[in-house]
């Protein structure tokens, strides 16, 4: 996408030497998820799907312990391959749907795939009040759905989206680029109601 | 500002807990800027100006290593209580203006504060290519200046904005926020030309 | 709204002199409705709810004829005055329910109230296949049951949201505005099928 | 443009039969100059450059008369058969530089051209206090330039820029659309101080 349009999305240095496959969560997306979660040096983080494994990397940059979940053989392959490049140690790779329930209590989920919401019917459990839950979804459908089942179970959710408007500084002039991504999906943050 | 506009920073938990002071960076920001700087668990960060530490605070969950020069005292002692608060043991909060050059290596240095392409006459060391300037502005000509003294001192720049639109989903009906921020500040992130 | 929030709605003066009441379409929705709609000298415009009448007097500094519909009796006092401050002689107000059905021919109808999907049960006539029903709703829950029930009447529709971004150009220093208004409405333009 | 990026500029029907040449002003701030400096059926509209005429036949289905200048040869012959094509009787067009100064008093006078400052150095004269000099820059160098003269001539100036979200209403789900449109140009619009 990024080349048939001229967009540039940004990539820190780790994610550019990785290997493109499925559809990806772009770097703006990553660092707000980061940012409004509280990701940190401590942090446990779950990840499904994983898909070719780019969210996963850039949260290993960051949290103590990724451990990430995905069902598809042929991403498990390519997310391998990329894990390996990226020389991160603290990964740990699940061919395994994370529906059938996560065993680890973390700080951070993050569900980037389709009917989210059936986390709230699995076994997950998370570390204190200020843990946090984020999906990744394109469509608002599919955002009020997640935000309902989560409210319905104790849950209380936000939900932004990203922009970046990129400036350009050039001797003829300084100016917005013409044309650029204008969404990519709605983020939702949803930590337990008690926190509140 | 949050409670007179009814506008929802976002705000993780860990900065939550801290007092206000000058003018901080947002977390839609700081997010940006780890993302794009390709912060994580081996960063060493350099930071000025301090303020009221907000911003070294935020990156000491990300990184290594924070390095924070600030030159008012009055800002010093504000930073120095919310790093207590915070608990965290990897910030280096000196009083003295970073301009006067820098000891230590860094991967990423952030500057907050006027005439930052000061730091291109200033000593300082980037411990490699991927390396990071990175720059918060809030007008037009600061980053037009900025970017040619970059330019002139061989690093290759680029300028965005970050923009969050807040979703409201309640059953009376699903819509954008109506009031938000527009604009807080042009984030630039400038690298070795040699990187390129 | 302007007030408390310092927003500069950019009215036109033959709106600046007219009397607030229930809330209106903003100059920037107006202006995106008539370029969108090609309204313009020969157009004959059906507009409902009349509300405090600036829709249809804006519309009238445009069109041939307006004929704008109101059931409360509260609001067509106060448009029937807004009417006159205008000194505009085109705009028929009728104290009347406009599904109940529309005797003129139109080549615009625009819909600012609830349930604006019941006009594909009322009775009206569009001059022309480049003939336009443009509606104004602030939900997607709306949007979306509109632009359903258009589809299944034999309509194509589209569905836009205007942004509005001031640029403060000062000696102190150019940058967009910090605050703004981030959503009004979403804006849909409904032509006939056959028309594509 | 829109072929290549597939992005819709929801042109009005009488634009959608010119035949296109140099860059042209979009619907979406065709619309916002109109509402916002008050174009209405009893405005004389002055309008330079022509360029292929799509904005002078714009105007010209809203306001009394437009007079368009156009120094080149080719662009006056495009306009010329544009015009025709529109069926449009209250257009003068002229082969000359605006700059040279205009007879007409004017309500509105629209320059896309480079540095439109320069008509504060020509003859012109406005019909009343609410009368407007619109202008349509992409480069935020120029909009300082003219911002800065027009203040100096005892003109007031605000600028804004218009975007357009486009949001998909389908089966699949509900969302806006992923490129688009990030800039076009800045517009200023500037009244004679007096007025306020």
């Amino acid at each position: 996408m990024g080349h048939i349009y001229d967009i540039d999305f940004h990539f820190p240095p780790i994610l550019k030497k990785l290997k493109r496959g499925p559809q990806i969560i772009l770097p703006k997306d990553l660092g707000i998820i980061a940012a409004f979660s509280g990701m940190n040096r401590d942090s446990i983080v779950i990840d499904a799907g994983t898909g070719s494994g780019y969210a996963a990397i850039f949260f290993a940059t960051i949290a103590k312990k990724v451990i990430t979940y995905e069902i598809r053989e042929d991403f498990v392959n390519l997310a391998k391959s990329n894990i390996a490049r990226s020389g991160l140690k603290n990964i740990i790779l699940r061919q395994k749907d994370i529906f059938e329930g996560i065993k680890e209590k973390a700080d951070i989920i993050i569900l980037d795939l389709p009917n989210p919401e059936k986390i709230f019917k699995a076994k997950f459990r998370l570390r204190s009040d200020d843990s946090c839950i984020v999906v990744y979804l394109p469509n608002i459908e599919q955002v009020k759905t997640f935000v309902s089942v989560a409210e319905h179970a104790g849950f209380e959710a936000f939900v932004v989206r990203c922009f970046i408007e990129d400036l350009l500084v050039r001797e003829i002039g300084t100016r917005p680029k013409n044309i650029g991504l204008t969404h990519t999906a709605y983020l939702i943050f949803a930590r337990n109601k008690s926190n509140n």
